[in-house]
């Protein structure tokens, strides 16, 4: 492993693990829901606000980064850490899937993805060498390989086609990295929803060897069942004793389910962006705050919650401001949504310590199909 | 005075005057500046936040909130100190101004003003009675007379003839008011800039009887010459011992300005609206942010503010956000412009106390004049 950087499982229940990723930057509880902040922004949140909701490691983009403000500039200014004011751990994703998500102009080779900005359409070209030096220029703790997510839908020979370009650059990955200490890289296994593909991408990595590794391409409009399929066995595949990092995942039932897959580390936009659309996550399940039925509720989100959102305010007061499109309407659901995922984290923690995971996840279920409360 | 309600000069430095309005939710530095939380809430900011900014009192629109979330619903609530989770003093304007500069379909008559909402076109009176009411539901703290501000240009009689139903408009609205301790009635002057009519506004409403008195029909485009030379008698007329609140006004330099004439309160949206478009103000004046000079400036907005914006981020990392449409940067701005108020303010209380308000007020306008830090 980097030097400065480790991983210590402390408990597990089933599948499922707790522990502590160590970094120079300060350890992170697993299993660990990272908020996105993409473009050196938690969208609507102050970051000791972010911290505040229990987070002990964000994700940064690097393709919204390598094209505004630049990555070049963010070194000049000292690092992503001091350029956002967040002094703990980042990880930073290659780019790979972004830059197939929103640029244009996209053209793929054996050398890397050359696209247009979706912002003012100027060229760039993603390699495994520029993908390893913009992470570099950012000052990311965590680095994660260049990959390629073919889009869905695709056969399986395209899937493998793909997993297979997706490993040569993660050797170039892991070739460019170098030995940074203190930088952890990760490398990110691919192979779609096919078991003997996720196998031999989990052998390739293995033998170039990675400080972590990431299970890549779900999430991408498989579903949940798909998903959890690939979750029962691709995990396995992975050495105990490094990390397994889900990305892009996802809603709070996803998180349980991959938790109790033996997955260690996840991250989504879900609940920063639902914050921004009205949308409330809660033990009782997602709650519209637009509806009428709030407008005269003089009851907090959620009763038991601790959040500033909950302990402050009205349902009704927030139903207001979001149809008033005032600001403070997403500061508010984005915290509480962002409060209820690591509180979510802490629960998964405490029982896999406990070894009451199962418990847990039934009381979980339980609460959700109960539903909101009941209307005034 | 209301029961409950005073007003205490500690100290005079030639007209202007620092003291303490004492309500019964709390006490009100003055010259006081109070952050506008229009619909329920100071746009981008916590309630928290404004608070730390060194605020002792907000404004309250009637206006909009009669419209949305209605009065009705806010008292059902609790009303407007709970409903925002402010429990400090709230002034409320009376809706007139706004009526007038918002809504459509207006008709003014003796009786009041029929209008259509500018947010769906729903059909309203507002009448003094109205306004009172209403006001009353919201819970305000300090109720304004329902008015009327003449649009510009308008001719002498014009102004005469309008400052004359506001007149009127202030007996039925003490009228309405009726007696209710711990809550203050203020009377608003007009008059436009016609010395005459400020006095016979001023002795009008001085024998009806109020707790306070604004200076109404200002700051609404005659320039700052203009209000000034206004401002250089119209206080005199008013109650030496009653609290003098000058409306809607201003930027920096004419607050300055206001309270040297002996203005006690003052509210303005700018510090908060110009931080959602990336202006700042500073001691050495104002600042653009989208300014491509600053996008690789380490520095902070301001290297002696305290605020947050300019204890942990750049300039560079302001220009980023804004540049990015990042609701942190309307948060940051916002943040630094209102607690480069409420530290102007409190300059301005401390100088006039130690009786040393010109030599402030010198200092104020050289820091100016001086005009932004060097580019790098």
């Amino acid at each position: 492993m980097a030097q400065g950087f480790g991983f210590t499982v402390h408990a597990t229940d089933g599948k499922a693990r707790t522990g502590i990723i160590q970094t120079t930057r300060g350890e992170i509880r697993t299993p660990a829901f990272m908020p996105v902040g993409t473009a050196a922004t938690v969208k609507a949140m102050l970051p000791e606000s972010v911290r505040a909701t229990g987070a002990d490691i964000l994700l940064g983009n690097t393709y919204h980064l390598m094209l505004r403000p630049t990555a070049e500039r963010i070194a000049r200014l000292g690092g992503l850490h001091r350029f956002m004011n967040w002094d703990r751990p980042i990880l930073t994703d290659s780019g790979g899937f972004q830059v197939m998500s929103l640029a244009s102009l996209r053209k793929l080779t054996e050398e890397g993805v050359r696209f247009s900005s979706h912002i003012d359409g100027s060229k760039h070209m993603l390699t495994p060498e520029r993908s390893m030096e913009i992470q570099k220029l950012l000052g990311s703790d965590i680095v994660m390989c260049f990959d390629e997510c073919p889009a869905l839908p695709a056969t399986e020979d395209e899937v493998a086609k793909s997993m297979r370009l997706s490993m040569r650059w993660a050797q170039r990955s892991r070739d460019a990295f170098g030995d940074r200490p203190g930088h952890a890289l990760f490398g990110i296994m691919q192979g779609g929803v096919t078991r003997d593909l996720r196998e031999e991408s989990a052998e390739a990595l293995k033998r170039i060897g990675f400080d972590g590794y990431a299970v890549g391409g779900l999430a991408v409009g498989e579903g949940q069942e798909a998903m959890f399929s690939v979750l029962d066995y691709a995990p396995g595949f992975l050495p105990e004793d490094r990390p397994r990092y889900l990305m892009g995942v996802g809603k709070p039932d996803d998180i349980v389910g991959a938790v109790e897959r033996g997955i260690d580390m996840m991250d989504c936009v879900l609940p920063s962006r639902s914050g921004r659309t009205g949308q409330a996550w809660t033990r009782r399940g997602q709650i519209n705050i637009k509806n009428a039925r709030h407008q005269d509720d003089p009851r907090p989100l959620d009763e038991d919650c601790t959040c500033p959102a909950c302990r402050n305010y009205s349902r009704a007061y927030l139903h207001h401001v979001n149809r008033a499109q005032e600001i403070i309407a997403s500061m508010l659901l984005t915290w509480h949504n962002l409060h209820y995922y690591q509180e979510l984290m802490q629960g998964l923690r405490d029982a896999i310590a406990a070894g009451r995971l199962s418990a847990f996840v039934a009381d979980f279920h339980a609460r959700r199909a109960e539903g909101d409360i009941d209307p005034l």
